[in-house]
């Protein structure tokens, strides 16, 4: 299967603003990439890449005063397979994780494990660890959050999505993500390009969607508890902590979001 | 100058728990190390070490259920100069600054720049920027924050600090951090030794110390919200994003802090 | 102005041969592709890119036994502006330079600073620290090389061509490179396209270019000591820290290069 | 089995002198270190740790002018087992390596690819893919280069050493890799520690070792084309293309290196 993916955002500057962006996909998916959707502005500036603590390739760039489109468009391969489901993968204890996954199980800006720990503890200390809990977490977010777009806001956090029972996909992922980590298992936020291939109409507004990946039997495994259940053809951008670490786009300084499209087609 | 440096904690734990400690003279001050102040436990369990992607070397043990004594004691030489002063360190423009200082520049688990952004700005826009815009978020930071041991919690965060007025070293570092980030600053946060180094009585209880640095002109400076003014015999145990970073100690179960001291004198 | 850029390369290989390439506008440079220079080939195979450590997208690919032709052809804007000249751009201090500068202070397979850091030494280490020294380094190897493409070849390093007084375009950018490493300057290599626009002729046949960028006040600049004076119309396609890491094309197995063409035409 | 691992290096530096050294057990180690073996400087001096794009932490630091020395001191666990042995392990294609891979493949200083590419062909093209051709390499290396303290020498590369037909650990590994990497089959330099336990005396005199590692069947194996046979003991240091990259110590500006020990013993 090949996926078109791509973006279009147009925003306005009062001055020269820097920003940072997590755009594109994943290195982890390069050999995959047909027509690659590299960052291009209009008007043109120069993109700095560099590579974060994460391992995402992450562009810099100033743009000008005024208004500034900044897109992308590329065509990528994929299996064509839904995301793997692996009843048995176990859970590792905390003293034979991977030291590189420890950073995972720590708080961040908007997964407050310290707050959420007690309320995690009650919820799944009864269910089997590894994936039928990670599992569990999912299916508890999926039903307590409810959906929509006018819940969303930049600073919404795990911890307020979950007493305020609703948000986006950002916010399902936050909540898993922060139950995971009180759970002792590794997770960590994901960006991407993911379509509405093999879902049944009616389609809501295309955006960049948030997932996680929880670490359980040596590897990294999708979950998505917004959708929870496994879907197909998601194109990874960006991993970190939490959705502060993988900003679509980071500005640093006042500015207007004029437009913003996002598209994930099946192209055969 | 001669430092003793060290630290006794009491735990019991009602089941094995997994921990994770960030204890100990960071390798950067190795060289200052006349006798080490190593980890010891008892009862002796197995001490695995690791290196976290801010460079720290971290502790990872599994506590036995019942009690548990975790200390460290050494002497570190020390120069017996206060903190760096150098007004005249500029600031860099963010797309000048060293890609590997900006994720110093995001939010974190305690350090809420989106929440943050409005007050940093209306507050320090007009200070120039550099080493006297730092200068002066430590002066409000200071004068905003009344200390207090009676206000410190661990979920505590620097909008929270900063809206109910109190707290303790780590709120002071959390706020200021999270002003310098709002700024455009490079801000990381510093656990370690801080003793009361030709300071006057009455002298307070010991603990860790928490305080930060900030990049400008090209390297990191030493600021403390807390105390305000450049201290002598700092001694570094770890460097994050913020105090979720850099635990003094993670317990990944319930267990009670039965006992707690920590030391730093200077001994000839 | 817009540059038409390309080129067509046509191979001969008795059995199927890996191939490994670094072709196609730089990703720094998307945003002004008018048209993708994308690489082709004939007949088609698949091609599956993968980003290098510093930061090029690289293509591999299996070339079939028989004849294969590679063609790239695009569109890119410029400018049309020289280089930048910034005669006041300092050098850094080693211990000020960012660390992911640092390996381009190092030796690398066609620039030996160890054999070359005394003879850097002697010719430079009177100059002017910072811009100054690096444009006396270009003066130096412009007038010391003599260009031909007779005295071209792939295993020629930078010790070489200072002996034998002779090479090519990047021979000139590895000796250059070499002795700003030696002097302590941060040097990496590029290859692209750079056409003759504003330059009279008589013009050689095309090719293509290779340049440096030395790392001086804060950020990397432009250096060419083939032509030793500002030009216009570069397009970047890959850095590295010498020509061994940005092969135009890397072939495991034997080969026979049929016939090779470049264009980097202004096209209004 | 505990093994203490140390060194001590002392140099007369006439002015203050940058330095970066790849020193102290490896991160991927750190799980073994009893007691770490830091870098310690008398007189002491700031250490900066970095990371480097191959994964090891090096550290920065300023000498200043006059006597300076260098040391750490710790205890390792180790397995006490040989080197792994796995004579099955098959060779990948090179359109089947995973991309971090493809880097050590490369020509890189002391491993000239293109110089020594023919003689490899002829020498290893008959012998079986996979770690018989490694093993075959290692053979050659091991007849054809005759061990020499008095062959070393810093600017000695591979085709050097294979045309002099003598030198020390470093040339055996160098020799090694360029081969390998002719053929195909990434490999990467390492420095470490290694004693002579389990070996019988005579022992020469102690120093840092330089081994390699080839990547078959999906992981690294390393392999000592110097001892050619499997060792036990092996504190892995640091790893890059060759051993420009990982430096024991780069000193950028003139130094006399007075004294020099290393030790790796078993301590019980």
């Amino acid at each position: 299967m090949k996926i078109r993916v791509g973006y279009e955002l147009i925003y306005e500057f009062p001055q020269p603003t820097p920003m940072i962006m997590v755009l594109g996909t994943h290195l982890t998916r390069a050999s995959d990439v047909v027509v690659p959707d590299y960052l291009t502005t209009d008007p043109a500036v120069t993109i700095s890449p560099y590579r974060d603590v994460y391992g995402n390739w992450c562009s810099r760039l100033v743009a000008p005063a005024g208004r500034m489109r900044l897109s992308g468009d590329g065509v990528v391969r994929d299996s064509g397979l839904p995301d793997v489901v692996a009843p048995s993968a176990p859970q590792h204890p905390v003293e034979e994780l991977p030291a590189d996954t420890i950073v995972y199980l720590l708080g961040s800006r908007y997964c407050e494990t310290d707050r959420l720990s007690d309320i995690a503890w009650q919820l799944f200390a009864t269910t089997a660890p590894g994936w039928a809990r990670v599992q569990a977490i999912c299916d508890y977010v999926h039903g307590h959050i409810a959906f929509g777009y006018q819940h969303a806001r930049p600073t919404k956090t795990a911890w307020e999505a979950h007493a305020e029972g609703n948000g986006v996909c950002r916010d399902y992922a936050h909540l898993a993500i922060a139950f995971c980590r009180c759970m002792n298992i590794p997770a960590r936020y994901c960006t991407g390009y993911l379509g509405d291939i093999g879902i049944p109409p009616p389609y809501g507004p295309m955006d960049f969607a948030g997932w996680f990946e929880a670490y359980l039997g040596g590897r990294w495994y999708t979950f998505d508890a917004r959708n929870n259940t496994p879907r197909i053809g998601r194109i990874l951008i960006g991993q970190g902590r939490d959705a502060s670490d993988v900003p679509i786009a980071h500005t640093f300084g006042p500015n207007k979001l004029v437009s913003f499209k996002v598209w994930t087609d099946e192209v055969g």
